[in-house]
């Protein structure tokens, strides 16, 4: 059987060459430079690679890599809204200049719009039957929008800005929405039924969450906000293993703790015992 | 018969009608506010208007209302973008304070970025048949995107930097694709066929492109980039002919020069002879 590493390995140059033939169809000018550049600058690929691990599981017939990459893409998208001056102000991302810095801050806002337009249309142009196309450019939407990314990390700054603010609903939108897609994703491809797909979606999400919250608590003291200022490292470490445990009995419901799905969940939530 | 101030008049009590209800579905906090405030800015809602007359001429028996929101939510989005710092660095828009003035930077990056999502998701949740919902949303990401506003910027700004770039293809894309997007909608809401909807596609880029070449006219010597530092004023006079005449016999063929379009079209032109 094959290792994790190779999963991922092999996974990413699949993904990779898939979304380089769809970047080659943007055509020219700087911000389909800056959009190729922010695609390959070494992401994990986490979110497609769950994905994959998903439909390996499911064994889900449809192709995977449209939605995969544009779930990719609208990630990598934020990424580059987020790093600008006017959002965290960050001048580097995976150990090389971000957007911003590479090129300017308004190609860096410009190409970050236009990834939003691209990701869908991966989707529009993919062999997916129709309904399954709108059902995931809907899961998109959710993830990106005022309920998602977006929506996320517009709470964060008014908790930045002092306002009470419950850590948890920016989580849930932050990263969990385009986790929660991810898995509800999945499901869509998979044909399963509606209460499926919002159990699904429940799971993805969580996972995002839990994931943030390690995020919060390998930071302390290093960013502008964090859940830790609210809840102690104490009480968050405990609503951490709530969250665990309950996902995991539904992990567990749907028959996913296999070979490579395992092993992802292992290494995004940094948990041994799963 | 009724005047075209009364129609314009209508059609935004009806299209603003539908806006608030739509807004209202996005729940609350900051970016909701911003679209909001973004959306009821005294918005002159030329595109919709011009979709409803497209409408009534060719008789649509869909509802023209949700394709009618989603582009003057993108129209939106845009400008918030547009007038962010980091980009025009407008501080009004309209007489009122811009979205980052009125709420800050952040605030009106994301909240332009959720608008994206808010515009596709109106057309997922309409009553359109599956297959205009995805013709619809294609249009809207092509509006958007690389080679609509999103790329048409990008290249206004490589031409401020002294790259030598055709005036005409920042027009296209600027301007054009949405206007263009419009027709084109129209025309798929009619249930026209591929050709005719290319070639309605090619009067509301056209139409589009007078339009930039108007406000380029209007405000020589006022704005940083303007296409008569490219070519002389006569000659983009002369250009601008040729567009109006080309323009106006494809649109005698489809027979739309009637009452409202015809007037709109005065208006959105500045021709008398029309």
């Amino acid at each position: 059987m094959n290792s994790i590493q190779n999963y991922f390995k092999e996974s990413k140059k699949i993904l990779d060459s898939f979304l380089k033939a769809k970047v080659k169809t943007l055509g020219k000018g700087e911000i389909v430079k800056a959009i190729e550049y922010s695609i390959f600058s070494g992401g994990k690929r986490l979110r497609p690679i769950l994905l994959f691990s998903l439909g390996e599981i499911l064994e889900v017939e449809e192709d995977l890599l449209p939605f995969a990459a544009s779930v990719e893409i609208l990630h990598t998208a934020s990424l580059i809204h987020d790093d600008l001056p006017i959002m965290d102000d960050d001048d580097f991302r995976r150990g090389k200049p971000s957007v911003h810095k590479k090129f300017n801050s308004a190609v860096a806002l410009l190409s970050g719009d236009a990834m939003v337009s691209f990701a869908s249309d991966i989707i529009l142009e993919s062999k997916y039957p129709i309904k399954k196309k709108t059902l995931l450019i809907s899961l998109l939407n959710k993830a990106w929008g005022v309920n998602g990314i977006a929506g996320g990390q517009a709470l964060e700054i008014e908790a930045e800005n002092g306002k009470p603010i419950e850590p948890f609903e920016i989580f849930k939108r932050k990263t969990g929405a385009l986790f929660g897609s991810v898995f509800e994703g999945a499901g869509v491809l998979k044909g399963m039924e509606e209460t499926q797909l919002k159990e699904f979606y429940s799971i993805g999400e969580n996972i995002g969450i839990v994931y943030q919250i390690n995020d919060d608590l390998d930071d302390i003291g290093e960013k502008s906000y964090n859940s830790v200022n609210i809840y102690s490292e104490e009480e968050l470490l405990k609503k951490r293993k709530n969250f665990v445990e309950k996902t995991l009995k539904m992990i567990h419901n749907y028959r996913l703790l296999k070979f490579p799905f395992r092993e992802i969940l292992k290494i995004i939530w940094r948990e041994k015992n799963v």
